[in-house]
């Protein structure tokens, strides 16, 4: 189930996030991506340039969220699917809706 | 699990789309949208209101993605982590790939 | 300008589509597609097949989108820049708006 | 055309950038939320507020494009038409490549 104080603690040890490293690296060079396209547009730089660096960061942006979203469906909602009940319904509910968020987004 | 000649014949009849009437409705009418759009490019209505309707069957279909993905999610996908096993682990990666390809759609 | 008879009846010859029998036969393949995914429904195939289809449809839609786009930009657009004053601020908007419809589609 | 020395230099004063100010503020807000989404990641928050960051950090972020592609076509482009020519082919060709760029990412 989620969230006890006992799951909470091991989840801080072997947490659903499969690799907390790797995804913090990711988000420092989407931020640094951030950092570098006030540069662009502060110094006016050719529009294309600054909108095909939108396009890498928006698609380095979406790589984390799919890859976060994997590592829900194989815990949380893994984990609910199999204990069954309600709980179940509303996780793979509330999966969907964030799936949806990301289609549309 | 998937697919067994019982479970095949049971999908059938309780099978995993919730709401199947609903969306041959909603795909009758993109097929109307695709034949509707032939009829405006041969008429060469004006462009952007052939982009409108594009950008409306696209919304229709994508809408049409998200529900089928979570019926998925619903019965393939909760089946497969309730019984657990690699067949679980199978289920969850093939859901996150078509995902990803909706996302990236 | 946009449009003067004259204009209008050129446009039936050299109009803006730049290979309308290319579209054509482009759209007839969605429509084709979404015929297709009426099969799939009512056959109940694998969820995942479906949702491939659906990807693959929605990525020709775009390709469509993004050649009448074009297209658009480089008669429409063009020449109303060309002519200039508030028809060319009024075709540049409207471009923007239906680029706009895309990319959040 | 693009760019002459004078034209750099003008372009520091009255750019084709409509509001730099403005696109600067919601750059360092997007900055602000990938910062804000690895203090999320490091301290294990719920995947799925998460995801939800994600998503409100790439609509900002096409936002941000949409209003620059905007302003390349009011200026860039627009410039590029009102010259003629093969200027403007490639003009129009490279604003057709950033779009379809954005909007499959």
């Amino acid at each position: 189930m989620y969230p006890t104080p006992e799951d909470h603690l091991d989840r801080h040890v072997h947490g659903y996030i499969s690799d907390k490293d790797e995804y913090l690296r990711r988000l420092r060079r989407i931020e640094g991506q951030a950092r570098g396209l006030q540069g662009m547009v502060a110094d006016e730089k050719y529009c294309i340039d600054i909108l095909t660096q939108v396009s890498a960061m928006t698609r380095a942006l979406e790589s984390v969220a799919l890859g976060l979203l994997h590592d829900h469906l194989d815990h949380c909602v893994r984990d609910a699917a199999a204990a069954g009940g309600p709980e179940a319904d509303a996780k793979i509910k509330e999966a969907s809706e964030a799936i949806a968020r990301l289609v549309r987004s």
